[in-house]
């Protein structure tokens, strides 16, 4: 069981020899999931060494190119490299249209099948969910309809002692009960306690991405709580005009919403070209929310 | 004055870590060219030290992915650094539409102005000329309608030998009948003949990029003795049957082609991502055609 977020490009709209266009990778327990889709994404996800052909889901939060031109490339090497899974496809509206289109133009026909799921930018929504995570979508504010991210993994199941079940004796049967953290009552009438036979299970971790956005505070309730929040620190306060006027979020407005949201860890990234380090943005950052890291293209974080 | 080509990707349609898909930039006596726009092209003219905004003619063969995903992406990062020259484009018709729409949707007002030229693969035809240069393009026989391209230099001026000129005491008003080999007759009736107050002009260069093709001798006449043909070579010949089947070529048969072409060099490229090395090309093409190169990316070609 592992849940965890490999940052596949850390740049804004300006791609620079370090950092590429928004991409994200997460491997929630096995359910591979990319998160935006910037050009180059798929030469990313190679150096990284990750697994395409895993990837089932992919997010799009909005059809600004720096978050989606590497999608349609994506799509046909995993064709190229003989995929049959079907991948799933959250995104804006436009989207499906823009991708078939491209693949129609060329004659492609892909060997897998692409479903897409429509987002517009306004609710909140399950997108997606199994036994051991779910996927929501929440709106952020942006220039065009914008869609946040949330990845969940659901409760966990308590973990039996195994000693303790052979030593008392007690049926089998009661196994699936205990892991729920229910109690069992024998055939005979007797009581035996779920607290008894298992340990806690480990905390169900939850993640936020938030790709492009104005500071608002609207979103806080969407993100409360998480344990790791990712949101974007394209300027810092110092062109907070600039900010607002291309509805992007400083680092300290990034940390403001941390702060609010009482979320666990702090991510910046999409970082406006002109930025050489990451000091300015932590600077202004951590007075505010000090569990904070800019990120940088393949960075590995343990959800 | 220079006739120089740099190799941007001598991929095939899965890119390697060596091999980007396929993009070349052409600087023509100050006229500067892009042929083809694979994924991520935007970030090999950063790395090969080319300046972006120079770039004022974009050629797309056809529409597969590996040959203009990269377009949009560029057009946009020209946008955000300032541009406002204007881009024309010569490509397959549904490539206005393609780029067009994906603008529309991220709500993107280009400072500068795109104009298209449509394309159909089917015709030998002129598309741009000016004092120094023309462009054509000619069809080529792939799945889909595939443009090649040929730039040629025009036939250059004579140089005036300044000594000659000056001890004859010829009128300046003849310089311009010279440097065009004209002989220029003064007031008095006598005549100044150019060869004697000029060398003969360097030579006029020309290059032809044959993208996509399966093994044709129809592209030899517009071809013919083209100083250097880049031509694919997607395969050898262990498969050619699979050459046949994608309509692509081997190395033997685009040598060939520069053979029956009678060209000046040859440059292989569009390697298919199975081969690690050149040998397997070099080996089949030399025999048929010796002056043979497999190009790499960020190469540089002097016409």
């Amino acid at each position: 069981m592992s849940f965890q977020l490999t940052i596949l490009g850390s740049g804004a709209a300006l791609p620079t020899a370090f950092r590429k266009p928004t991409s994200q990778y997460i491997n929630c327990n096995e359910r591979h999931i990319l998160i935006d889709c910037g050009e180059g994404t798929q030469s990313q996800i190679r150096i990284a060494g990750i697994k395409l052909q895993k990837i089932t889901h992919i997010l799009i939060s909005h059809l600004h190119g720096d978050h989606y031109f590497g999608l349609v490339g994506l799509l046909s090497t995993m064709h190229l490299l003989g995929r049959d899974q079907g991948v799933t496809i959250y995104g804006p509206e436009e989207l499906e249209h823009i991708v078939r289109l491209q693949l129609e133009v060329g004659h492609a026909k892909l060997g897998f099948s692409l479903e897409f799921v429509s987002l517009n930018g306004k609710e909140l929504r399950l997108l997606f969910e199994d036994k051991s995570l779910e996927i929501h979508t929440f709106p952020l504010k942006h220039k065009i309809p914008t869609n946040g991210f949330i990845i969940k993994e659901k409760p966990k199941e308590r973990s039996i002692i195994g000693e303790e079940l052979r030593e008392s004796g007690v049926s089998l049967m009661a196994v699936p009960y205990f892991r729920r953290g229910e109690d069992f009552i024998s055939e005979e009438g007797e009581t035996f306690y779920a607290d008894d036979f298992t340990y806690a299970p480990k905390p169900s971790k939850s993640y936020a991405f938030c790709s492009d956005t104005i500071y608002t505070e609207s979103i806080v309730p969407y993100i409360k709580g998480v344990d790791v929040l990712y949101h974007e620190a394209t300027f810092t306060e110092k062109e907070a005009d600039r900010a607002k006027a291309t509805m992007h979020s400083t680092a300290k407005q990034a940390a403001t919403i941390a702060q609010k949201a009482g979320v666990g860890r702090l991510l910046l990234g999409h970082l406006s070209a002109r930025f050489d380090g990451v000091e300015a943005h932590l600077k202004e950052a951590r007075p505010v929310f000090e569990n904070v890291v800019v990120v940088s293209d393949f960075d590995v974080v343990e959800i």
